[in-house]
């Protein structure tokens, strides 16, 4: 086609949230833009078959299991309560359509060519993209940005099928409430999507290898999710390791071992959810000499630089937390640097939250992590039982917990379980961002009745005068 | 009792959210505390007949009509639901009772003196309390601090019965689904409570005098919840003045004037929620010699002290924003000054809630409070309909939006309508309190898929750099 720009500013692997949003500030920042993705529509994992559909079937569940537990207390009568999982899974296909079509909107608006099919990075920056009719349009584009994501890691003996044996994507479509949902890693993916079949009537089986659910996680904060989430019925074992396991017709076997007993799993239905390692696709890195690091990542500096002369990489293909926000922000990063503003990432207060009910929301250090620095500490902990929102709500599970400098009161870390935390974090992770203190967020007036004044109260907490309890 | 300590360093008259916590942040501070409250359970009207039971209906309902309007397109199918309001309402005074008694704890556990009864202030700081058995109790406190609160306005051919003629106290009890609730003004309470009974089945009318409803807020906040609340089926009327009303058995009749034309409507019930003025219960300011306001309320310096020595007042009592979050701050601030710490009362970034669906949220200028100063300013907009989150609830009604200095880029203002603003005002409180500015929080990393994505949206939006817009 002739109206081509065979050589853009500036040429993007992967439309994802890394991508995508490194194409957006890329072009207002003035440059042109070309962004390569070979998926059918844009939005990546994220938008396709990650964050958006999973809360779209979390949000959903959450109102069928209000209806079924929590609805006759409120003074709600119901009768014959059931799920239409075909029209549950049709408004979670439309709100991922629509956030895809956004993505599509926004690119439109902000002149950023979307170059369908595959691409591959050659020597000198020559990029290839291969068409799904076969035509190859070749790129010479100033500067590359790798996005190209990440995929599920799975077990040898279970390759996933995406009928029995599902990775987030087959998780997400399952044509049926199953019987038995066993979820190999307790980990984010797992619990939320365990909980989402949980709630529509599966038993729901989580085998977890490390020691704890959720590894990583503040002592206090694990401690509290794997109560509730068994309280909720959620079957956790963990230390057991799997072993082994197949699909037999309409059947999966998982067999495991645990403190040196085995022990069989069978269900209709296994997610295998242990982790995922990033994805290279269209770039050979031996072939191009891009330097990765142990797991397979791509190394970058703290201005998203690889070491190939003009190539930066972004997202889950450049290891950490593999998190969107995370992905957008380097996006952004990489686009100011290559247009020549100043910029560098950091990612200190970097926040996670996990989408169950309660949420789980965490930033900045844990409180052995405090610890182990060798600083004196604070901790500062309110329950949102002690919370009238909450209880106005009957949301009363949780807490909110800081750890902070004794000397400075420096807020080192949050971590938070409870209704709404993953809002309530943002705060938080402002208030680290200014390298602020408890008191700060404690002498703020926060309105009532809401669930922020539980900060309020933790960061008190952590100056030993909470007022609320 | 021989045990009474009739000489205590502070004695509180009101035992509402001001009260209470100016009590327990004494006792915090080594005063011995007594606090007065004639009501049979502490918690003030915030508590008892405000903020509390108010959240907890809003909440039920909420449910209820997410059951009759959205759960069929989130695939949860049911053959009938219908209201228990007996039972709606036993779980709202439940959630008041662990609140109260909650109050109540929090006094043992303290040592805050709770005595039960009307205090009356007398010359030289002499409080008698008259028990509920007619006993009455002399006190002679080094401090005093008055919380006596609020009561609602009435209309001299509309006074108060509770039975058809509606107070909030009413209104959060009404026996029956109301055919039609008439609510006169169009302000917090009226919207809140109308919008329970609204979507409990009533049809609802609101009457307010002033051009707008929420007067005072920012105009798009006020025309953006006109439109929506209209659309969920409020009627409402502005520029409507009532002229006249009655009872007339189970009927409440009101007669209005718009423009020059009369108009009558009818109803089985009324709310008239047209402000509060403070109550001075137990304090004859005329012969304390205590001066007061135009509007009745207890003048005060920024240290919350009247003219009288070593007598403070504090919340809805000292006029202002009727608030629980400034009756609470200001009692903080009380007691701190008369624990001899340094502290002072500041309004500036004092947030506001409105609990309708959606919220609304705001604090600081308005635009045209900011435009006002002769400022330049800039103006931020994000919609919710383009947050991902907001999508995946099926909530994607209204903003947030800044308001900040073109010269300096502080946030001067900021205005929500949307999902959970409530809490979203938290950060750009904080924000405020640092002096912080837009370009703060949209550099600030905020997690995905949260609501919180919209506030560092808008914040882009007043630089001119909103993402995903």
């Amino acid at each position: 086609m002739s109206d081509q720009n065979l050589t853009p500013d500036l040429l993007v692997i992967g439309g994802g949230p890394g991508g995508y949003v490194a194409s957006i500030r890329a072009a207002q920042l003035g440059l042109s833009v070309v962004c390569v993705e070979f998926d059918k529509t844009l939005g990546g994992v994220c938008v396709n078959v990650g964050c958006i559909p999973s809360k779209a079937l979390l949000g959903s569940s959450e109102h069928y299991e209000f209806a079924k537990k929590h609805a006759a207390e409120h003074g709600i009568r119901f009768e014959g309560v059931s799920v239409d999982l075909a029209q549950m899974m049709k408004r979670k296909d439309d709100v991922v359509a629509s956030n895809t079509k956004g993505v599509e909107f926004l690119f439109k608006k902000n002149k950023v060519t979307w170059a369908k099919g595959v691409g591959t990075l050659l020597a000198d920056n020559v990029v290839e993209v291969k068409g799904m009719d076969g035509t190859v349009t070749s790129y010479r584009p100033k500067h590359v940005i790798l996005a190209t994501g990440s995929v599920p890691m799975q077990l040898p003996y279970l390759p996933f099928d995406e009928e029995r044996v599902l990775s987030n994507i087959g998780a997400l479509r399952i044509p049926e409430i199953p019987k038995h949902l066993i979820v190999i890693g307790g980990g984010v993916i797992g619990l939320e999507l365990g909980s989402v079949w949980r709630r529509l009537g599966a038993k729901v089986t989580v085998l977890e290898y490390a020691p704890t659910i959720l590894l990583g996680n503040d002592a206090d904060i694990i401690k509290e999710a794997h109560k509730i989430f068994s309280k909720q019925g959620l079957e956790i074992h963990v230390a057991t390791k799997v072993i082994d396991g197949r699909r037999d017709r309409d059947s999966v076997i998982v067999e495991t071992e645990k403190d040196g007993a085995a022990q069989r799993f069978t269900a209709d239905y296994v997610l295998v959810s242990i982790g995922r390692k990033p994805a290279l696709t269209g770039v050979d890195a031996t072939a191009l000499g891009l330097a990765l690091g142990k797991r397979g990542e791509i190394l970058v500096d703290h201005q998203m630089r690889t070491n190939l002369p003009n190539v930066f990489a972004i997202g889950d293909a450049v290891g950490g937390k593999l998190l969107a926000h995370k992905a957008e922000e380097e996006g952004v990063i990489a686009a100011e640097v290559i247009a020549g503003k100043p910029a560098h990432m950091h990612y200190g207060n970097m926040p996670g939250i996990v989408y169950t009910w309660p949420e789980i929301a965490t930033a900045g250090l844990t409180e052995s992590e405090a610890r182990a620095t060798g600083k004196a500490i604070k901790v500062g902990k309110f329950p949102f039982s002690a919370n009238g929102r909450a209880r106005t709500m009957g949301s009363t599970d949780g807490f909110v917990k800081f750890v902070t400098d004794a000397a400075t009161d420096e807020i080192l870390g949050c971590h938070m379980i409870g209704p709404n935390v993953g809002d309530l974090l943002s705060e938080v992770v402002l208030a680290m961002e200014y390298r602020g203190t408890a008191d700060d967020i404690g002498e703020t007036v926060h309105s009532h009745p809401t669930l922020s004044e539980t900060v309020k109260e933790a960061a008190l907490g952590a100056l030993g005068r909470s007022l609320h309890i």
